[in-house]
């Protein structure tokens, strides 16, 4: 499955994805059941592997590149490898080698009065389904997380990187070999056709989760079109809210970090509301301090009226996640107005109250039905490695299995073991 | 949206269902912060209206069931309503308004080394969708337990059960008024309209979860429309596999239950798998047993060799769930063979070993990928009563979010409160 090729029709495609598919449940079904000491072994080998092919990616990539040449400056940064890149990816394979085992976890155990003892247990997903674009490492990433989790994996990146992940997915396969685990355990799509990926999307039964990781657009199709159960990450629409009785230097730094740490990560807020209370005195601050770090602004009126010098907010303002150095700002009047603009426009991400007052905390986080909620703190600690998670395939804004930063635990399922005496039920 | 017509096209079904769709979300994010007491006076209050609306409720069905002459014995007997039946109910209602209350658990809780405090907390999915048939009583056992875990409902019967349904509702709803909750966290489908069942299935955003109860043609329908994520029920092909290191006994009595208590349950043993070296002594007992209580059998040709007036097995066969006083059997050389026609045959429900060795019931439970695994135990306690969860919505025999017995935990998902003292991430 390593021919490089645009040709092959639909049909062709839910073969060449059946196939796949088959293959992947028999390797899961192995490596459902392998030590953790074979499993850390294969990423170190794969580590090692990614090491010495250093050349041969940095060749495939740069074919790539050569290959896209319309490319903003952005994207092309993003497929974009460096030996430095390389060198982060092997490590990342490792620092998964690191982390506990997530198979076998007991989850919960209890004796029924008849004697039966209970136990849930974690065990893999199966066969997971990773649709990707633009960074060719998360071929890496990903495929990391599936195999410590027992999972199976089929990848599939953006044509732009096709050479690239296939020298990345070489690699992993090297892994698997030197620790005698299935090579089917981590397998690529073999061409750039879309109909792969709608093969993929249909192989309900086949391929137990699809984790789309990209543009709006690629999460889009992939949850409207998918018959499979898909990680939901859709956009991070987050606010950070500074309640009246801020401590207004905490204010100043939190919303500093929040927004402008890194203003392309899901967790970056997008919308400051402020209390009318705070708004008179602090606004000016945190506007005069976002500006000076280059930051635009988006503002409802009653913040122009406070800081005239700010543009004007449009319609679709507040719902967009702007990914960039642009903050919406509008004052708010209390707990309830903010929880009440952030059902109204944000996306159940991310979402921090900074102030002094615990009742206020309390009705705020009570109040949202976001995946996270801080209390004095920033929006940018939504992130696997920030949860202690060691780890992170993505974050989850659905409702269901998962919610908020997905590791390796959160790509485990469960089962129960009964044991009994012979007990029989009435 | 009482009205009972049948003349609704299927755009009026789309604004039908989103309307009562954004109708439940309002009323779910209120329930999702309603105190227990709230929630468990709704259930109590509801429970004496079904009493007090009992010859009403006889009526409705009688109704009902005079407008459906065609049906089978069975399915007559599945939609009939009694006194007792209506008793039950309410007394269902009530044992729930016994149960703790699953909300805002904190399911983990941990530190981080920059001092900020984590916590995952259990909270309501929101919106669930109950897409049932002929059993009219499933409305009241499905609307409890998604009251009681802070979720609305929409419920959809059967057409066959419309009226009795909408009794049913009708003293849900006075339940909820009692207690001051929003009437809208239960409602029916207005119509037996179809098209009303597609628009539920399409609802995604609108809908968190859709729940099929019924018979295989009906789950298989769910499953294959539905855009919102679907909690899986499909069949209960469940094994019991006798061991040679079994204990003759205790194999005839398990076995004799886990066929014979309820044949009808999704958690009767379809297919009795034996090992060859215990089945010339065995197998002729466990065959007399059940067929002094009327069991008929498909047997292999091992099977056959030792019990010949078994009658054969066709192709099929071992991957039908009879739901009868049918039972399958073959003949098995060991562990790993037992594993393999599970996993060729089954449905990952529900699996039991009967043995000595706990060697082999380990490497048994380990090699098994279903729902529930039973060393020793009647494969009929796969049920949330006997699980000890109080109630059960169903089974759910996918791999997302909950696997096994579904009860109130099994209806939250969960969020994170993180508690900080101005940390940034660096």
């Amino acid at each position: 499955m390593n021919a490089i090729t645009d040709t092959t029709p639909a049909l062709d495609a839910i073969v060449l994805l059946e196939t796949a598919a088959r293959a992947a449940r028999a390797a899961a079904a192995e490596l459902a059941r392998a030590p953790r000491p074979a499993k850390d072994r294969a990423l170190r080998e794969a580590a090692a592997a990614l090491r010495r092919a250093t050349p041969a990616i940095l060749a495939a990539n740069a074919a790539d590149v050569l290959g896209a040449p319309d490319l903003s400056p952005a994207f092309k940064d993003r497929l974009t490898l460096t030996p430095s890149r390389i060198e982060a990816m092997a490590k990342g394979l490792e620092e998964v080698a690191e982390l506990p085992d997530p198979v076998g976890r007991t989850l919960a155990e209890w004796t029924r009065p008849n004697g039966l003892r209970i136990r849930r247990i974690a065990q893999p997903l199966g066969v997971i389904g990773m649709i990707f674009e633009s960074r060719p490492n998360v071929a890496a990433d990903a495929a990391a997380l599936c195999l410590k989790s027992g999972n199976a994996v089929i990848l599939r990146g953006g044509r732009e990187s096709l050479r690239s992940v296939a020298a990345i997915h070489a690699a992993m396969a090297a892994g698997l070999r030197e620790a005698g685990l299935p090579e089917a355990a981590v397998q690529v799509a073999p061409n750039a056709d879309r109909a792969f990926v709608g093969a993929m999307l249909g192989a309900a039964g086949l391929i137990d989760l699809i984790i789309p990781r990209g543009g709006k657009g690629l999460v889009t199709r992939v949850m409207e079109e998918a018959r499979v159960p898909v990680l939901a990450h859709a956009e991070g629409l987050c606010h950070t809210y500074v309640h009246a009785a801020a401590e207004p230097e905490m204010a100043r730094r939190v919303l500093t970090n929040a927004k402008m740490r890194r203003t392309g990560v899901c967790g970056a807020t997008e919308t400051l509301l402020i209390d009318a209370a705070i708004a008179p005195s602090l606004l000016p601050l945190l506007v005069a301090d976002l500006k000076a770090l280059g930051c635009d602004f988006r503002a409802d009126d009653r913040a122009r009226a406070i800081c005239p010098a700010l543009p004007a907010a449009s319609a679709g303002d507040f719902g967009t996640e702007w990914l960039d150095a642009i903050l919406n700002v509008a004052v708010v009047d209390g707990v309830a107005a903010a929880i009440a603009h952030i059902r109204r426009h944000g996306s159940e991400h991310t979402e921090a109250i900074i102030t002094e007052d615990a009742a206020a905390a309390e009705e705020f986080l009570a109040g949202i039905a976001s995946a996270v909620g801080l209390w004095n703190a920033s929006t940018q600690f939504c992130d696997g490695g920030e949860f202690g998670f060691g780890a992170e395939i993505g974050i989850a804004t659905g409702r269901l299995h998962a919610r908020g930063p997905v590791g390796l635990e959160q790509l485990c399922t469960y089962r129960y073991h009964i044991l009994g005496t012979g007990q029989v039920r009435p």
